[in-house]
């Protein structure tokens, strides 16, 4: 089956070359021409590309399936593009981080001019070439149907993990690896919540290695802790100097929170144990506040995920205001002054 | 009445302050002399005072009334000290912050000398000669009726507030501002609670704020925002640069959030107004973490007051080390390296 | 001065009432007769009123001053006719609880027109005639000059509460309770952040009482909490019988967390000392939602008050799928099975 | 190697089956005999048991290794009767859920009589037989090196997870799913920790699973949230049907939730697809409060972690009387009477 492309960056050249592998071509469309060529000269004919955006729909096969790989930001224009290049019956697939609510409004403009569209969510990052791609989709069955060969060469397969007990029989879509999640945006919907979720176990994680690494505090209280803080009661119950990289290396095996996120953070404790090459401020890409705001529109608690995204913004500086004001309060009322100076 | 004051800092002082005013009588017991002959000078032979324990313990009639008013950190040794100094039938007060733990205890310990203990819960901060001090009182029953006359002149009095609607005839204890809530510790407990309400409080109007003076971030998105955060979808309605400080004040008539911490806070924010003097570090003093401590034994939910306490760990920079395991995760799966330097 | 008033529920009315007492005149507008009848009877030739929109606005002086005070989801369809009614230079305020966005969309629909618009959030809820209401505002400065003498009778007035030390000469317009906070949609920006502290620090108050109202859980230990939740460590410390009632009663003089809000709650617990009147189930009006909405697209923390607006869910039974969905992983991994029947 | 076993529940019994498969042996205590019988029937002579506790340890070679793996609330008296029974040199292990205070205190009773103390916490469920436990282990090395070969008959081993990158050479004991992780109480600290992690882990997925399960919110609208809630400001967005079920299979491969609890969780899913078997309500072990009880100590934010512990007290309806004072408030400010009869 044939692929078009838009956009061979990291995400863009992989799930090209996941395609090849197994048989499909590609057609690709990019700015750069030097990024063409390399993945040219890896794929030889199965693909070939052109920085030519007319050239690339002229020389794709009807009924064309062009899957849109590029930044959330830049993919409207693209599509809009593309609308008056491609012919009814085509096939415009975003699988880049677009907000679900705009899959709704793209799906609706584009189906007066015959072109259905498809919202593909993307999980795997870096990682997809060799674990293969994790997608959520949302759009008409018939379309998901056509460009199925596709998405089984895209998605992980079912090897990638041991089926799940009671599933019996032929594999599911799912336990390939891929869902049709429902019509337009129910896919980035789908990966918008995974995202979620992705911020709240970060962030248990993060917090119970934070717990661990202020093990010892009973041994620094004298120093440290002097104005700021009321002493500890028992300072004997916390003076342990606990080694994470190990314990992340533990917990891979047996533990309940055994996981390819800890598999990840003990990769990277191991490489740098104390975590000097980063900084801190945690930069958070859209997906995590959507997600507040899904579950504050559905009236949904969501104390966790609200707690894992807000720390983000924390990190950033962004409460200082709000600690200010804290301070000044306490000083008002209990004559204590904060003063600047972090 | 006669009240023994050990300790005379702003709080012990102003306590002797209200009750001499009210025509009671006070001994104290300070390590520094110029404390003492400075409040002698001030309030003539209705207050004497000394550096001497036993000198002051012997000063006093039976059965003696002492308030300890010092640092939780030092309480417990001026107690022992006491305990064995006092006689059977006196009075210990302890109106500093002691966890009620210590409370439950030291009466425990008393007892068998006859000595009686109380816990005294005292708020009012450095307002308290003015205001009154708001009082909490552990302990049994008859002490507590036994220094009312002094209870009544350190507290604010039914007419520091309006009358509660439906509450006629002698005002109740509790309109006096000051109230016997159980056996020892009690008193402690709920001035813990208090303090718990006041950190949630205190963190609601803070956040807020802060929702407030980034109001105007629509304006800014260009610059400011490339990399680290997702670009607003409606820039639009973020273009307000709102003046906080006349917004606090205009709370404070007829509002749903008129309190007397708004009061507080609206004076220090036309003091300064953008809270340059402060630098964002907040302390905790202990009491927020008892009530939560309170909340976990007891399994009740407490995620506002938790959420309260643990921004003020974060100003303090508690939470680095979480965050730089956020990043490294970040960079795991996805890529994304952010680096040293806040 | 001439008011216009759309709407005569409780707070229409209200409003109508105070500017009335200060002797100003009134114009309303309702779909029943009798509430126009019933005010007309007590406000004498101050105030007239119609069930027709036409008369009602021909019954105005140029340049009209028209209140609009109704529910939220019907403001929108009353102004779209108001704007075929009015002339260029009149004033249409919303005083309602309507979304920031709205009132940025209306003034520009309206500008064209030459109709003027006001945002004016109005806090007070039923004690308004009495206290006055706290006003904020959003709009043009000329035409909130224009309607100041109505504002001044509307709001609380400076003898509402003790000005605030440093505050010396002429009143602010902020000291006297109501304050123009920017252009459109500025009020009610600032009246939903207003909201969306009282969220937080009703929450503060209650997760506090919940906290006093389990203090004795250390008597119920043996029966109750069987398989549920671990034993107490130390039953002793939770052995107290707190009068939840008087503690909000003594709180009211002297403390840290003295408010209004506090003094309602202490009333309230005067009359039903059990809550035995309430369900538990809370509700939102949305004010908590959008002000959480703002802070997600600021970027800012708010911890406290998401987790004030996520409980008011939980309280719906909100929560109650990812609660099941909790119990079926801890029977999945650890053989739990905690079964329906709540 | 030889181990004795106090304790021949599913967890004991288990580990005992780990080591007898390896070609150690074991002498099993037990109150009840049927217990010994069935597993001495199934291990052969591997295996021995009696109800007497003298005897058991009669039976064991000196020195002695008794690990203990009985409810947390009983193990502290089996460990005092152990005392009188060991000699010096022997080893006793609490596998069970103490808290690390107990171990601490344990360790320095038993240091006098020479006996050693070690504190392994043991994950793993009632998945451990076929997956391994993991062990994190706190105490003294050289015990930890004595009973090694033990340790790695109970744990998973290296290939229970790939390698992870960077790591070469033999093995670190971590990469065989065990760790000593420090001095007394060490261990089960860590395993706190681990559990703490888990309960946010586990809040995580179900609080987004509760955001896809209320996708079709849009679509329920009129009918029921008249009076609680605010409308929807666009119900086109929350139309959507998702199958929960099909969507944790479809994570379990390529994204970035990949996990053990996830793995679980479908396949929970897969047997009940609606969790028709559960009733919301959800215990809590005692270590999700242990680890928040440290965060607090240390003065770490846990936001998530809390977050996570209190949403299980909120299922278990403990939120009820904070609820009721929250609708006593909104009566009070706003006339809204929220009444009994969830």
């Amino acid at each position: 089956m044939q692929l078009g492309m838009i956009g061979l960056g990291r995400m863009g050249a992989n799930i090209v070359r996941r395609i090849v592998r197994d048989g499909h071509t590609a057609v690709g469309y990019e700015r750069h021409q030097t990024n063409i060529d390399d993945l040219a000269a890896e794929l030889g004919d199965k693909f070939s590309g052109t920085t030519d955006l007319a050239k690339f729909v002229a020389s794709l096969d009807a009924p064309r399936v062009v899957w849109v790989m590029i930044p959330a930001g830049a993919t409207g224009a693209v599509i809009d593009q593309l609308a008056d290049l491609l012919e009814p019956g085509d096939i415009i697939i975003d699988g880049g981080n677009s907000r679900y609510h705009e899959d709704i409004a793209r799906a609706k403009t584009l189906q007066p001019k015959g072109i259905h569209y498809l919202d593909i969510g993307t999980s795997g990052g870096v990682w997809g070439l060799e674990r293969g791609y994790c997608l959520m989709i949302g759009g008409e069955a018939a379309q998901v149907a056509h460009i199925d060969p596709l998405l089984k060469s895209i998605a992980p397969g079912v090897d990638a993990a041991p089926r799940t007990p009671g599933r019996t029989g032929e594999p599911a879509q799912s336990e390939q690896g891929y869902l049709h999640c429902g019509p337009a945006g129910a896919g980035h919907f789908v990966k918008m919540v995974h995202n979620g979720i992705e911020y709240g176990a970060m962030a248990a994680y993060a917090e119970g290695m934070n717990i661990l690494h202020k093990a010892n505090v009973g041994n620094q209280q004298d120093e440290e802790h002097s104005a700021e803080v009321t002493p500890l009661e028992n300072p004997e119950f916390y003076r342990y100097d606990i080694d994470i990289p190990e314990v992340t290396e533990v917990w891979r095996r047996g533990s309940v929170v055994a996981s390819w996120l800890l598999d990840l953070t003990a990769e990277a404790l191991y490489a740098d144990p104390n975590l000097d090459s980063f900084g801190g401020r945690v930069s958070d890409s859209g997906e995590g506040r959507w997600t507040l705001d899904a579950a504050i529109d559905e009236g949904v608690p969501a104390p966790v995920l609200s707690a894992a995204l807000f720390q983000r913004f924390s990190s950033r500086g962004e409460s200082l205001y709000a600690d200010k004001a804290l301070s000044a309060m306490r000083k008002a009322f209990g004559g204590h002054h904060e003063l600047p100076q972090r």
